[in-house]
């Protein structure tokens, strides 16, 4: 279904994108945990279309639904964070966010990266997807849920290159 | 950091390729539904680095340990399914998945799927990314995790795509 000719995927891509790829992840969990609005909002594509999918909701495709969904995880009194609004889930607490453990892959103009979200009250997993937007990789996709506890230390943070 | 000169992302693609991203997709939610542990290790991309995020799991990212799981999830006595193993999230139970509401996305060699999947006990969401390996779309990405109750009817069913 797909043309044979077309040129092989995961041509090994420079290794110079991925710590802008890791760049650009970090802005999103620097933004969550310091409840920056404006990071937040600068972190996602413009133009792109994007899909959010916060622990336990359904899945927001809207680029304004998923800023205003920011508003108020950001500023939640007490920086009470994202409120798992489904059958299961954590709960995210802003500035006590904390991603490790983050595997990047990267195929062309897109890139996505699966990593653990550390919180007070349990662990996330989240794979977010970025694409190339004025320079810069940009959010286009973010979907978080459950996760089992995971190893956190240190260590942990070295990202992981596939 | 990324040079401005590229190409702008997201050219539109030839819309010929949305069903064969739909067919990829809806391949995978068949081979989970009938058990079939062969047509599910045809779904996933044998060269590319996979990962796969069972709901309440840590990552798997070797494919030998993905097709492990999912020969656990499909033999499963009963047809009990994926279990989920974390502090959330929902219980797959294999016969009874359905994908619904699929929203496809695409840029360039990558493409990527937000669904609902309709189970006999609650909803899951996933986020599954496919991209073209020998002539077709394969699955290198599956995340699932809980989400809650959606219009499931046969109107919903009709994949929006963006």
């Amino acid at each position: 279904m797909i043309d044979a000719s077309r040129k092989p995927p995961l041509i090994p891509e420079s290794m110079s994108q991925r710590p802008a790829i890791l760049f650009a992840n970090d802005a999103f969990y620097t933004a969550f945990a310091t409840g920056d609005l404006a990071a937040m909002d600068a972190v996602w594509a413009r133009r792109a279309p994007v899909c959010c999918i916060h622990p336990g909701w359904t899945a927001l495709n809207d680029r304004d639904a998923i800023m205003e969904s920011w508003r108020g995880i950001l500023g939640a009194p007490g920086g009470a964070g994202r409120q798992n609004q489904g059958p299961g889930g954590g709960r995210r607490q802003t500035a006590a966010i904390r991603c490790v453990r983050p595997e990047v892959f990267l195929l062309g103009d897109v890139a996505w990266v699966a990593c653990y979200e550390i919180l007070p009250n349990g662990n996330l997993i989240a794979t977010n997807i970025f694409v190339p937007e004025d320079g810069a990789w940009r959010m286009v996709h973010h979907h978080a849920g459950p996760a089992p506890p995971v190893d956190a230390g240190d260590e942990a943070d070295t990202p992981r290159v596939q």
